[in-house]
């Protein structure tokens, strides 16, 4: 499917520089290292060149250049991606939307607006908020992704349970296919039943059917006086419990746990406090509107039940924006925290009643096999999402430790498919996952990925490689 | 597009009867018409016969017959679409789904539940209220239509403003592509990125990729309390006023309106009362959940500022479950009741913000060209829905009225063109609104879907001739 170079670089690159200006075509060694790899930083990185478009017009032009001239293109938002989905290494051009970052059109009845690809999501949710409106999409790198990453890997993040993930909120989206056509797909429409819904298409194609170049993005009311309960909880079923049980009352904004050693992590490397002095297995994350008194007043009878009930063992309840916050932190800076230690990362679901159950047999496998391993678990309890974390032992070498972590993935990929899971979650198949795409999806629907590629992107130009070959 | 006949009607109905039963394969013209159309009435239904199958396995097993011995398949759920969608006139087998109506395999935590495609929506809601939870896709045909249906036609109706069109509650889908394929699509996960999410393709497609069998459909925590208020207002941007000042405060579960016209054929034609005595040209009804004693004063003064600013000239809150009926009864009885003028009726959006300028420029070319026609407006001003309805003026000829409509039409997505909007915004393409699909849609977009549809149906057994041709 790859496209092979056939024309020589020097033409490839003076014709690039024939659409978007000298200056917006590099090759020094800086810029292709930086614009070739996401976070994951597992390849290296061999772009031809890395092109800086300005408007759609510029993108769809290279396009049709990449068609003409049989290139490679691989698009770049903010790479902070885990999955390789924006990983040059093969001598493709990257285009990088750093220069398409225009915020417009912003209407207050259909509390909309239109983003270039390149809005930063933080640049979007600081717009927002100072129109008196949310865009709700937030996660760990919301300072750094671009809308049109978030819209290609379908972004999820930290408040799902209540406002979905990234295609929710996108209600049009202008894109450049693989053979170069401009398309206007939904143009902002809540409504709208005219044909196939091309747009969500898009959406989660990590790049591979065209360059997502504008969106219209939907925002919404702003949440008021938000407040967190964090709660300790003997094993996974209490959560369970207790997680119904707050759910069927009350519309929660969040709902994340987190283990006692993702805490020990955290508040040993921050000046963050631990909630309280009971030590717990697990923790939960509780977040919601608290409206009023009586909002508030029914979210304590909730959690004075659930402490009678035997699900909850200790509790606390932010009363001011900065408890809500360091309450956050406690679940926001475990990423960062054990980054010290060169950690084996999976991001995987399943449904949400079957958490524990998958939570314990991953558990069990990788404990089995390497019983010195630490594993850190945390993530999405209200929408199925784990994030499992296997640190290095301090002296192992990193080349050894990611080898033995390669036997654990088929292993836990194996109790994915078991469980009817997702190999990913929410950070896209791209490099790293596409091995394993299989324990997710059939070989039917693989194929019939392949075909759909094949249509929107006749010459396989459009990030080839990517999510299968 | 469309398979033509090479098998002889005798040799299909065997092989039909030898999947399904001899006495789930029916022929007799009673059958033949009710199955062979839906509620648009416009096309004389000439199916070779209607078939019931009761698992997935035997449609799977007619949708592989149907590519052996090159018959097109028409589906039929409970055939209340508007737009011919589930029309067949040509000697199609009708896949009929009223056999198909199991549902099982709820979960509370997940708080989902599998449906067979033949399911009614009432039943779902049923089931749904029965559990203590709510299914929140709701419209006027909700005890006749089904499930399948809904998802092919991506329904919408009266609480999409807060919950969405039937989208958003597809957990999982299976279906039987074209070319006899069946396809387990997202099983529930509420997070999955993996891969291209085929399953939003299907939703909307109008059973033109295959025939959807089975879904996983999400439900919601009942709502509480609801109150609705009837509002009069002088003119639409009053409408537009009182919608985002009531929508920056509180989340609305619907915002509806309708005219002083349809009102008074509601209550001319019925028991329920007028909402108060004054007339005004519109009226909104607005609805909420009235949580506690707080959201009800909220909303009592929001409601004297819209007086207070000239926007409501008069207006109503239910103060009981019985008050609030009557109050929808003056929305969702228009349909019903100038159904005896034989209303010429579109369906069409735009965003929310252009719904007055819209509006009137439909209605000044309506009045122009025929001054003597009654114009009744009704739709979802939360999500920009009109429904233009044309009463027949007493008198007039069936087939007159309609060709002086069908020169209306034209009009009318000539302005829903200019104002980037949707031809169809909730009731599909199907048959009726074909010819002006491009009024919506460019030639390089429905190109892609034809060749969306050439992966799915490479024979082009599937509802042919419905969407494009």
């Amino acid at each position: 499917m790859s496209a092979s170079l056939t024309s020589s670089p020097e033409t490839i690159i003076t014709e690039l520089q024939a659409i978007v200006g000298d200056d917006k075509v590099r090759s020094d060694a800086e810029i292709l290292l930086s614009h070739g790899r996401d976070w994951t930083k597992a390849h290296t990185p061999a772009p031809l060149a890395v092109v800086f478009p300005r408007t759609a017009a510029e993108v769809q032009a290279v396009v049709k250049l990449a068609n003409q001239l049989a290139f490679a293109i691989v698009p770049s938002g903010g790479r902070t991606g885990l999955s390789g989905g924006a990983v040059a290494a093969n001598g493709e051009v990257v285009v990088s939307f750093d220069y398409m970052s225009h915020i417009s059109d912003f209407d207050p009845i259909d509390r909309t607006v239109v983003c270039q690809a390149g809005v930063i999501t933080e640049q979007l949710q600081d717009f927002a908020e100072e129109h008196g409106l949310f865009y709700p999409v937030d996660f760990a790198s919301a300072g750094s992704s671009q809308i049109g990453g978030n819209i290609a890997t379908n972004a999820g993040g930290i408040k799902v349970i209540r406002y979905g993930m990234t295609r929710d909120w996108v209600a049009g989206l202008k894109v450049v296919t693989g053979s170069g056509e401009m398309l206007e797909l939904n143009r902002g429409l809540l409504k709208n039943n005219a044909g196939y819904d091309l747009r969500q298409l898009f959406i989660g194609a990590e790049g591979t059917l065209g360059l997502i170049v504008e969106a219209t993005m939907q925002l919404t009311r702003a949440p008021k006086n938000l407040t967190a309960f964090v709660l300790g909880v003997e094993d996974f079923n209490g959560i369970m419990n207790l997680f119904n049980r707050f759910q069927a009352e009350m519309d929660l904004t969040a709902f994340e746990f987190f283990s006692e050693q993702a805490l020990q992590k955290v508040v040993a490397h921050s000046a963050v406090p631990r909630p309280f002095e009971s030590v717990c297995p697990y923790y939960a994350l509780l977040e919601f509107e608290c409206l009023n008194d009586e909002v508030e007043a029914q979210a304590m009878a909730l959690f004075e039940t659930c402490v009678e009930e035997g699900w909850v063992s200790d509790g606390v309840m932010s009363q001011s924006l900065e408890q809500l916050k360091n309450l956050w932190r406690l679940r926001e800076d475990i990423s960062e925290t054990i980054s010290k230690w060169t950690p084996y990362k999976n991001d995987i679901s399943t449904i949400i009643s079957r958490v524990p159950d998958f939570l314990e047999s991953v558990e069990t496998l990788v404990t089995a096999q390497y019983p010195d391993f630490e594993i850190i678990w945390f993530g999405h309890i209200g929408d199925g999402n784990l994030h499992l974390n296997i640190l290095k032992p301090d002296g192992m070498d990193k080349d050894e430790f990611f080898k033995k972590c390669a036997t654990v993935s088929t292993g836990v990929f194996e109790i994915v498919a078991k469980f009817g899971g997702s190999v990913s979650a929410e950070h896209g198949v791209g490099l790293l996952k596409k091995p394993y795409l299989s324990y997710s999806r059939s070989e039917a629907e693989i194929a019939l990925m392949r075909q759909v590629k094949q249509v929107f992107d006749p010459k396989g130009i459009m990030n080839p490689g990517k999510i299968f070959d």
